[in-house]
């Protein structure tokens, strides 16, 4: 059954490693068929290079396993979540990039400082609260997902596809499988180039020498060797 | 029309990802015949795998469809500008490239700091200051490309082949696509190495603790255990 | 002999380059047939690319070789130390992973930050102290297992399967050669993550300027170009 | 003629793009025949895709070309004089690969923290003093390996087999070009792990709040989901 939305979990699942998302069997990918209610998710622990489409799990929105011959991801009760809570999602990804992880691990938020960020993230990316001990304990995977929708709960998780799990790492969503792995890799190069952003500004606002640019003359001998009248460097004559 | 140009804006565009400077389709190079007062350019949003020299877009330097089966980049009208302003040159690229983009979000200079980068840009590779928001609500791309003439109207533009577009990122030119191409490469590897060049300098100058050296012993006995007399690492006695 | 476990400590050896955690021959791997007392080693110096199954050395738990063509890697008392000392390990690696290295430099351990590393290594992962002169003068590769050791004598290893050594570099292990392995790449990709866990932070509780969010009128500017009613990017219509 | 000697040039200028060295043709190999004073070199600007060993351009220790249908590197005055201060090497090479030259940009020497530099490099690797306009207005390039030697007149190069120009970037040496390559390569694996070396004790010993590490309850939950009696992850049951 689901054939065709398995098809697409398994595509979704192999881009990962193709946009070096995950290391090892660090990450997964599910779509949803709202119709039926029911989930295809990638099974728990097993290599990217041995994934074949038939190897897709289908479970129901309870978590129940519908069809498969491996157990779902661990993480599958975060991405029910997920979907019950944020019901215009149609693909959930989970990995642990590291440049998301990274933030995650600080518990900041990922900052919108560019149109890059801009054209996929309506405003800041933001990292959960710290879980209680209490949530940690108990249903931990599914209060993963509980805790993702309270970081939204003024927020349309449409504008903003994806959220820091603090101490953890990222989870992005969007309408279709396809849709939420293009975003988890924005995520990983906005989250690097944020990071760069705020080095590049606390290194020229700290009280610290500054660097020397190149001194005027040798400046002049590169360029010039190169470029007008006088270059002689390359071939060209 | 055109089949010339078309041909060589399309492998423009294809070193693009070859030299990692673009991240889905965030990157367009177009090339201008002069002549003809015709532009060549890279359709919007379309994939780099898919993409086909027949593909290219041509339009006038008032940004008029002339020939093509897809809108031009949604970029084209910055590309106009830039061609209107700086009749020297042939070609222009624009990517989201990260180290030059990290700089356009922190919005700063890339401060020349060695020969790498004076081979090829006369001196630093400067920032645009912030749009307004009248030049962001009106014609937006357009202004994109007029700010950067602004920021270039004591500088040529052939000696300085790039720009950073504050809260944007780089555009780069040339006297031909391949050459535009070239110089967006070589601003991407002057970016990174002008930043560790500035971080460098921070941490050594910073009143911080310094990294202490390997132990003189311990070096010892790693040296002179591949080299001298008494070597006994490797294959060779 | 031991062609069995040969073949294994090839193959957890070739894992090497392929997980980009060596460079030339700066790695080697080993396991142990515990029932006989030998060790399967990589042979010291030699490249990778000509590494063959039967090049591997045997060598009893003294050190004295038992079969093969070469000298056993350098770095052999080492392994035969830590497969003394730690009596539920049967894989042992060392590389200069650059990462863990550089911790190792720095002499610091890596802390713990978040669920990637807690998955695979329960508390941080310790850099042991710097050797003493009589050390390194002494049995120098025996006494780096030996330190590894001491750094362990309130831990379990199988529990945090790694150590830095202070100046040196990390060595990992696990209960086969192939664990081992998989340890150094999760320890690796930690390392990396631990660092810019405390970059992150360490920019932000700094006290200087931090970078400037981008305006908001040219986020709407980006967001609603490619989203929504007005959307104008791509070849969508 | 020196065709044996063309050939091991060839391949150690092929070496470089291997090695993620060179960015376009920024670099180059080059070898001396001791007994003849001839020295073979890549020609200038010559793409390595299109390289031939054939290419390689004869000079002799004046710099008068011998043979070859290209005119030689740039750089030949600097291998030259190199040649002629260091007479124990037989393998010159130059790259603008992105750690040395950084550390080159910022004017400081690679300082030894760890076995990985001692294994090749008998202490620190040191960036020349800036050159004099003079210098610069002059014979350039030769002057470039004139101060490379003014900084070695109380080191053997051969101890440490490359040194670093301010505001330039690494020239690197060997017993021959195939040795000198691996030093370049070395060289910039080292210059990046003393750089982090750097940044993990800045970070650490600056007064600013550290990262928090993982909660004690959410790494139990990882660590013990995945091991021991009650885990829960992967197929294994």
């Amino acid at each position: 059954m689901l054939e065709q939305l398995k098809s697409v979990v398994y595509k979704a699942n192999m881009e990962l490693p193709k946009h070096k998302l995950v290391t090892f069997t660090w990450g997964n990918v599910s779509g949803i068929d709202r119709e039926r209610g029911l989930v295809v998710i990638k099974p728990s622990g097993v290599n990217y290079e041995k994934l074949k489409p038939e190897d897709m799990v289908v479970v129901d929105l309870e978590g129940k396993k519908i069809e498969g011959n491996y157990k779902p991801s661990t993480d599958t009760p975060t991405h029910l979540a997920l979907y019950n809570k944020f019901i215009e999602i149609g693909g959930v990804v989970h990995t642990h990039s590291p440049w998301a992880t990274s933030f995650a691990q600080a518990k900041r938020d990922i900052v919108a400082y560019g149109t890059t960020h801009s054209d996929y993230f309506y405003g800041n990316i933001p990292c959960t609260r710290a879980m209680t001990d209490e949530e940690i304990i108990g249903d931990y995977e599914y209060n993963t997902g509980i805790i993702i929708a309270e970081t939204f709960k003024d927020k349309n998780p449409m504008d903003v596809p994806a959220a820091l799990v603090a101490n953890h790492g990222p989870f992005a969503w969007g309408k279709d499988p396809m849709e939420a792995v293009h975003n988890a890799a924005v995520l990983e190069q906005v989250a690097m180039m944020a990071y760069y952003t705020e080095a590049i500004e606390h290194i020229w606002s700290s009280n610290t020498t500054q660097a020397h640019p190149i001194p005027q003359k040798l400046a002049d001998k590169h360029y010039y060797r190169k470029h007008g009248p006088d270059a002689y460097y390359g071939q060209i004559n």
